[in-house]
């Protein structure tokens, strides 16, 4: 994909996608009355109707970007096209092994009141340390094992995520990180990640 | 909450987010064009502001039904309201120790091609299991640890989650689960949950 299709799609997809993920927080959050609510799902079940007159049939289509990093548009963490990602966006430093986002979350992904569900924690750092493990998605890696531990309750809000490889055995590669908010670490995590046995012939 | 509200409530906030549901599946899929993209937006963008009309600044407001269990409608996973939810229905056991739930994770889910993100699987083991140690959230408890253990791809399409107390040591609560297809387990995962040290002087 050139930069300039690249560049086109996300001004077509990141603002549909965009309105979504609004209106995700509207529904969670709304007490309008149940006429106004009628009115609303009738003008949701519009836009689907519109969206569903071409769709393609696979879930997911990975493109390639200029830089040969693969462009995941249906993630459910970083997809720009799944309203469900919030989405984030992973910084990587020079040599691949270090990540990081900053990102929020609202009260699409609350657990207990006012705090992160701790699966979403769970989530987030899952993709995270992958990411790391596989260079930005660009080595063939499976999660063998990731282990979650949860400091104090997350809050909704402005949050951090990193991860970096601490590292590689033969097959496995491990990677730990951790998920933050201004006052410090709320849940750590390490992650072994294995690469797939068709891989390994062939690298 | 009586019966009754929580039916009349069901009856006018579920048909509200599972349009929602829909919708977000439609936006990962479509390949409409650009013009019928643009309609769509301005349509989900009135149902918005209709929504956002009156809202609540709560994210999560917790209630409780007549048998005593709290309705969390908010939650990212089971939350009747919360259109990133599925939304797991979570079947308990008499004791209440063992827990299942039966469910479709579709494109909104995924992360390799076809296959359910390794975190959704994370997030909802997490879940799953917090309900097994909590005896269905009545009893308050929060995430120590959890470690999932991926046995092979999940995907897509019709799965089933299951914990199951395993044992109790003082303040934590040993829990065991995993995640499966039609063709067998998928991942496993072992938590161990904590009662917080206020409940511990009252309980």
């Amino acid at each position: 994909m050139s930069a300039d299709e690249h560049d086109r799609l996300t001004a077509v997809y990141g603002p549909l996608t965009d309105a979504v993920r609004e209106l995700i927080d509207a529904t969670i959050r709304t007490e309008a009355d149940e006429d106004t609510i009628r009115q609303a799902r009738t003008a949701i079940q519009t836009a689907t109707d519109a969206l569903r007159g071409r769709v393609r049939d696979e879930s997911q289509v990975v493109r390639y970007a200029v830089d040969g990093r693969p462009v995941v548009w249906s993630n459910a963490v970083i997809g720009l096209r799944n309203p469900i990602a919030p989405p984030l966006t992973i910084q990587h430093d020079s040599d691949r092994t270090r990540c990081w986002s900053e990102f929020t979350l609202n009260a699409a992904y609350e657990g207990p009141p006012g705090l992160v569900h701790g699966g979403v924690c769970a989530l987030i750092l899952d993709h995270v340390l992958g990411e790391a493990a596989s260079e930005g998605l660009t080595k063939p890696l499976f999660t063998g094992t990731i282990t979650v531990r949860y400091v104090r309750g997350t809050p909704l809000g402005r949050l951090r995520a990193e991860a970096a490889v601490e590292r590689t055995e033969g097959f496995k590669t491990f990677v730990s990180g951790h998920l933050s908010d201004a006052e410090g670490i709320t849940a750590e995590a390490e992650g072994i990640f294995i690469q797939p046995a068709w891989a390994r012939e062939t690298g």
